[in-house]
């Protein structure tokens, strides 16, 4: 997983079925010194994140899985909204 | 998922089976700002996307699941046609 | 998926009793451009593809979906030997 | 899979229901010499690993099965401390 | 899949039950003209390869398929030794 802040929102009006309702956030991957980490991605949301915020994202299939037992055709989505990390 | 621009065709007469009749892009995958991410991948098609369109691709098995029942052996689709992207 | 050529094959004695009979082939990956697109990589052939011919490939578990009902681990597969593409 | 060591813990108030109680920590994945090889990721753990160790990850759906039957939707796992390893 | 070359081994105490008895070696990609390609990885070893040997190893869930049923949290596996490789 990877830590990321939310950079904006697609939109879409012809797309697959199983992608009608689902939130498209473009975001930025980070390392854990806040410098972007590699190209933007589009991320399915789960958590209610908003544009601004740092969140966690999961890459796979297992993107899918907040929407079950909708299979979206998805392989990457936000899973949490991050409070801080601690380097130790 | 990536946002991408579709730039062409692919063609082949000798497939897998479960390939026939499914329509191979080749798309470029692009940053937020339009510029090219990477190298141009093919993807099947399931949402009547053309040449010069932006769009919106999945990676992995998720990619065949608009097929389903049917398997193709695929690892990227086009699921959407992006209306516009919004950089909050 | 991505555009290949087929540079050679790869022989091994001891392997993994279902690999036996699967032909395994080297490619590399090709932009659109026909440039080296990365690294060979090894991948099973499914289609009767030969050293020299631009090929189609397909990496994950879909690769084993034309051996199906055997499931042989691999990760990468030629599912299609290209005719031609089209840059629109 | 990936050695590694940890360097920090995720702290998340807001996430999926399904990783409730699960703890998720920064990895470096590190060369056999010890050097940082690519940025820092976000592992789960199951082995009651702390920061400073050196650990040895699994990247995939693979990373959930520690917890099966949950299925937290997580592609990142420290399956195991390290002792040590040797070059043959 | 790709060609590499074993190149140490890896000890842990505190691990995954699934992973007990499992071999896992260090392995280091090659090109096929035998030159590094990019960083270890570490696999799991189910065809008795040893340190110096020529390896044939795979990624993905697909790495656990020799262990059936039993299944690891494993993401890379060796799954035969090269006796050489033609360039055509």
């Amino acid at each position: 997983m990877q830590l990321a802040r939310v950079i904006g929102a697609v939109v879409m009006s012809i797309k697959d079925p199983n992608l009608e309702g689902i939130t498209l956030l473009l975001v930025q991957p980070l390392t854990p010194a806040r410098e972007p980490a590699g190209r933007p991605i589009v991320a399915v949301d789960s958590v209610g994140a908003g544009v601004g915020e740092e969140v966690f994202f999961v890459r796979g299939k297992e993107a899918s899985f907040p929407f079950y037992p909708a299979e979206p055709p998805v392989d990457a989505g936000i899973v949490g909204i991050v409070d801080h990390w601690d380097l130790g």
